[in-house]
């Protein structure tokens, strides 16, 4: 992607890190030269040169893997913090280098700020959504046999391999990270492979981490420069994880090697509907255009969730082009973003440039005008381009669902219908992201069935969250990012989702015995142990998954219903008619209500003196199976379940296993009980 | 797979059922001969000269899809109730042709009744565990800003193409319809590729369906015969689900056109592992035995979950082949499977024994010893083979963990440490299943973090389970099925995970408002609706999402906080002792209880008289955030959040997002309450 190839010495080629240790190629080499966006000065040289990819491959898979596995989630996503806290600490560094690739300080700030962002989310939502263990323990028990001595359940471990991260020039930290921080907490080891035009601005992000000392041996390498075997030295169990263009993607996974996951993230040419509520003078009309001139100027329109085709009703199109344009002229100030007053600094380099002024040809040649920018280009050092809108006519015109401009350009098509529309943004074959700006709540819910199943992401942009909205262009850590068909098929972020990405779902049939075994959480049927020590005497260090307090039993009169009734002002006329109660399809009669029966539980199975327990604080998933008559009586089982010790607290939670039960042993109510228990 | 190739007439053509309509190739073309598997008399030619596939997969796109979108996910599973019921009524015309394919009654009742048992548990699970709607809601609600005006959330919807079903021969109507289910609940049509030798139990089965009058239009298309272009006719939004040999599986997905999803489920060289405590004469080790015999031996081992390689501590070695040598000479009578007392039946061809012989013979090229049974054959018309074991002095030896004998053909290896287990069993690049016979949880345990990546489900057997367990072989529709690898690296079944495995997931952002309208689901910002009607008196027919009550505010004094302990029984100290509750660091003094809250909130929110609110059957996600004060008030607001009518029933389940508040509107607890309604 430089613009020579030239004779390198050891000195000035941008390192790569291997298998715990910063390497260059031998001097006397070819090697790419690196410029400045802006005045075409020489930054670096990049090649891999007898780079020892398989050697770097197979220290991931062993030292790597050997030293994720002696870490829990929670210790990983801790590690992810302190990560972020060594980045933001240094993260003028990147800012200096990263106005050299064209950007301008809001690209920068999307770029590292994001990307530092990215690795807090998920250390947060690491220590928040997984246990502080090693195995990920996905949805409910399947009961198997009758009598419950089979169940199934469903457990997520880490992939054995290595993930390889391919990254576009583009993000050249956020990118690296948003792959980065899943893989790593899934206890993955990562060998990241950025672009080469901006290769050395992950270079020093990479410096920061190594310069901490925080990371864990194999845990994360680098590789400057291009990596043409990589594909025959991948292995089953590794994981690819690619961003760029999709004709790359596709011949790359038609490369990757039986059992070795591939997933693809690729620009798409996405669109951007106005309503047709949403007409000149509305507060939505008004954020469409912002947005639009937004995604069309930031990073210069280089972002593969940039908007590619504004998609209007046909009566909004001249007023949609005068008012971006108006807009552009108001706030676009093209230029070396180390200028003051520069708002859109040029493309990554001058290649880039001829190649985005050349697809602008090409989608005039497809049917559109071009009503504003032009396809001249004045700077001759600097990779300046300037936006520009095309106008289709024919919302059917093949190149402006399949040509992408990867720079500051959009296109703009008309529709009179909802399934017009729908069907213009499907003709793009699969985006990473649509957004629709309406205030009309009918319209969004049928344009979104039409659409939903061909786009990753859906933005709704209205006068509501205009404000508040992250934007058309941004992923987000806890959504998903990636989309069908033309978007590459692959998911990355959503959360935990994209740790899941890096491990594999097991289905595991046993006993429960077995099943609390191997998956840390107490199954119903195996082993309780009733010691003689109340559990909640017991601190996090003492209580075992399994301990219990089975209570005394406890009858309930006619009396402790009315009683309970008047003292709540619960008086459902199923605790308080017998008649109407009997009348009731699920009801002998009156019944207990359920809270008491809960309330109730909580009194028999409390050790109320102050110890170890510090606070009850929440329940979940309670279930009335049996309903409670006067005359009964309720008896309750509490079981230590799941234990999570905090990594940077004195306590941790506890779930308990909440089992009532009636004179006949008959289950009257299951829920869990969530508590936080202290360490000592 | 049939034996000649012979031109055909008109009527002995196995039909297709294409466009609503039975359809055979014009007479004179070439056909297939498919032969009984014991006798070798024709059964049936198969053809699919001049089919129309693009137009088969264009109506399954348009009138598929659009009949399939009128119903709602409750609607298809009720349908898929009825498709089971219309099976059942007629399942002995499958087990006559059932037999003719070589399969023994036990065979066939995995097959048959096994198929009908999928169609059953998908309409159970699509009622249960879907919304009575067309979008499926995933994952919590992602807050994307501070003021809550702009919310991330998931949702999945039905992938706007067909799903092509291709299977295998072994199990011509289980095979079909573990894939139909999922896709027909997801609301995408199925076009189903029947494997040639077996077609014709598939067509039976077919016939059942579409004579049932059920079918939606589209919903469901049978292909008998070959379909060399099937892939060239593929676009994006189809999906592929493959059932077959891990070779095909592989040139299959090269061919796969790029945004057509492709999963694939493939005979793997699956293990069992017997543990290092069930030695000879426990009950493990009989367990082991006995469930090695039979799946060596059920459907004579023409299973893609069958054990190919016993794996057992060397000690152990002699003992496993002596008993499983005794138990196949006690149990197994090979046979015409329609003869008295015959246990095994024959592979389902001739070219079939040839090809499982010829295997056999490459293992002991490999380095395996035939221990029990022969590489001989002798009825010259049948495609009988007896069971046969191989051992592997050497564990590392290629051949045994590559070479499948798809038939009842099993290898012996031996290990000593259980990394040596682990390794063994992960040397098969990938598989199915592996089951582990042992009542030592902690070498479970071991073992698991060993192979769990490398398996798509893994089983453990002892004296707990070994009744009730359902064995190695058997996938359940509840859990996945499929394996990572050289198993092919996709997931079926998993209950409702395969049929979001027909759904895209995009992330949809906006205000509440959006949201709701997108999801059918209240999203607490969006409106409320307070009518001056309780909503407790709104039956289903009247009651709308985001219809409120918002009760009056109510004062706890410490008073109260001792009555509640006093009748409940809860006198933990944060409700009773004012220092020790101030101690506490989550604590500022004496505190209600959450029960109290809770209790309080339901007398507050109540509306007290018969009417449609019929019960309270449940309680979900409650957390207390906020402890209350003695002097503190509480109120509560209670909002309808989604509302899931039965199909089936006079009422339906409605689920209230409850919040409390103090007097200072901070929240006090978050929940949902569920609800059983009446509809009118």
């Amino acid at each position: 992607m430089g613009d020579t190839v030239n004779p390198a010495t050891a000195t000035d080629i941008l390192p790569s890190y291997l298998r715990g240790e910063w390497w260059t190629p031998a001097p006397g080499g070819d090697a790419t030269v690196i410029r400045d966006a802006s005045t075409g000065e020489e930054i670096t040289r990049v090649s891999s040169e007898g780079l020892d990819l398989a050697g770097a491959l197979e220290y991931a898979r062993t030292a790597g893997q050997a030293s994720l596995g002696k870490l829990t989630f929670h210790q990983r996503a801790l590690l992810l913090k302190q990560f972020a806290l060594a980045l933001t600490e240094r993260k003028d560094e990147l800012y200096a280098l990263s106005a050299r690739t064209g950007a301008t300080k809001a690209d920068s700030w999307v770029d590292i700020d994001g990307g530092i962002g990215v690795l807090f989310a998920y250390s947060g939502k690491g220590r928040r959504e997984l246990p502080n263990a090693q195995v990920y323990v996905d949805g409910p028990v399947e009961s198997l046999s009758k009598d419950g001595s089979f169940l199934g359940r469903h457990v997520y471990t880490r992939l054995p391999g290595v993930a390889v991260q391919i990254n576009a020039f583009n993000f050249p930290v956020w990118g690296p990270l948003e792959k980065f921080a899943p893989a790593f907490l899934a206890g993955v080891p990562s060998l990241i492979k950025p672009a080469t035009p901006t290769g050395y601005v992950t270079e020093a992000m990479v410096r920061i981490l190594v310069d901490s000392g925080l990371l864990p041996e194999g845990s994360l390498q680098l590789v400057s420069g291009s990596v043409p075997t990589l594909f025959e030295e991948l292995r089953r169990g590794d994981v690819v994880g690619f961003t760029g263009s999709a004709s790359t993607a596709a011949s790359l996974r038609e490369r990757t090697p039986s059992g070795v996951r591939f997933t693809a993230e690729t620009d798409s040419i996405n669109a951007s509907v106005l309503g047709p509520d949403a007409v000149h003078g509305t507060p939505e009309f008004d954020a469409y255009v912002r947005q639009l001139v937004v995604e069309m100027t930031s990073k210069a329109g280089q972002k593969c969730t940039a908007i590619r085709r504004a998609v209007v009703p046909t009566a909004q199109a001249d007023a949609v082009i005068d008012a971006v344009r108006a807009r552009i002229e108001e706030k676009v100030v093209v230029g070396d973003p180390r200028d003051e007053g520069v708002t859109m600094g040029p493309l990554v380099s001058r290649e880039q440039r001829e190649e985005v002024l050349r697809q602008v040809r090409t989608l005039v040649d497809g049917g559109g005008r071009v009503v504003i920018g032009s396809t001249e280009t004045t700077e001759p050092d600097g990779a300046f381009v300037a936006p520009v809108m095309l106008r289709f006519d024919d919302a059917h015109a093949e190149a402006v669902h399949t040509v992408e401009a990867f720079g500051p350009v959009s296109s703009l098509l008309t529709y009179d219908t909802v399934s017009e529309a729908s069907d213009i943004v499907a003709r793009g074959g699969g985006s990473l992201v649509t957004s629709v700006a309406t205030h009309d709540a009918a319209f969004a819910a049928q344009i979104m069935a039409g659409v939903a199943a061909w786009n990753g992401r859906v933005l709704f942009l209205d006068r509501d969250d205009a404000r508040s909205s992250t934007g058309h262009g941004s992923p987000m850590p806890g959504l998903v990012h990636g989309g069908p068909g033309r978007a590459g098929g692959g998911e990355e972020l959503g959360g935990i989702r994209a740790v899941l990405h890096h491990m594999q779902r097991t289905a595991v049939q046993g006993s429960p015995e077995m099943l609390t075994a191997i998956t840390g959480v107490w199954h119903a049927g195996s082993a309780a142990r009733e010691d003689g020590v109340h559990p909640f005497r017991k601190p996090l260090a003492q209580l075992r998954i399994g301990d219990r307090i089975a209570s005394a039993s406890r009858e309930v009169t006619l009396d402790d219903i009315e009683t309970f009734a008047h003292f709540t002002g619960d008086t459902f006329y199923a605790h308080m008619d017998e008649e109407a109660a009997a009348a009731n399809p699920f009801f002998p009669g009156r019944v207990a209500h359920g809270y008491l029966l809960v309330s109730w539980a909580a009194g028999l199975f409390v050790d109320p003196d102050p110890g170890p327990v510090l606070a009850n604080y929440g329940l979940e998933d309670l279930r009335f199976v049996t309903p409670v008559s006067p005359g009964d009586s309720i008896r309750v089982e509490l079981t230590a379940k799941q234990i999570t010790p905090r990594e940077t607290d004195e306590y941790g939670e506890v779930r308990w296993d909440a089992v009532i039960r009636n004179q006949d042993d008959a289950t009257v109510a299951t829920y869990d009980v969530l508590t936080l228990v202290a360490k000592e």
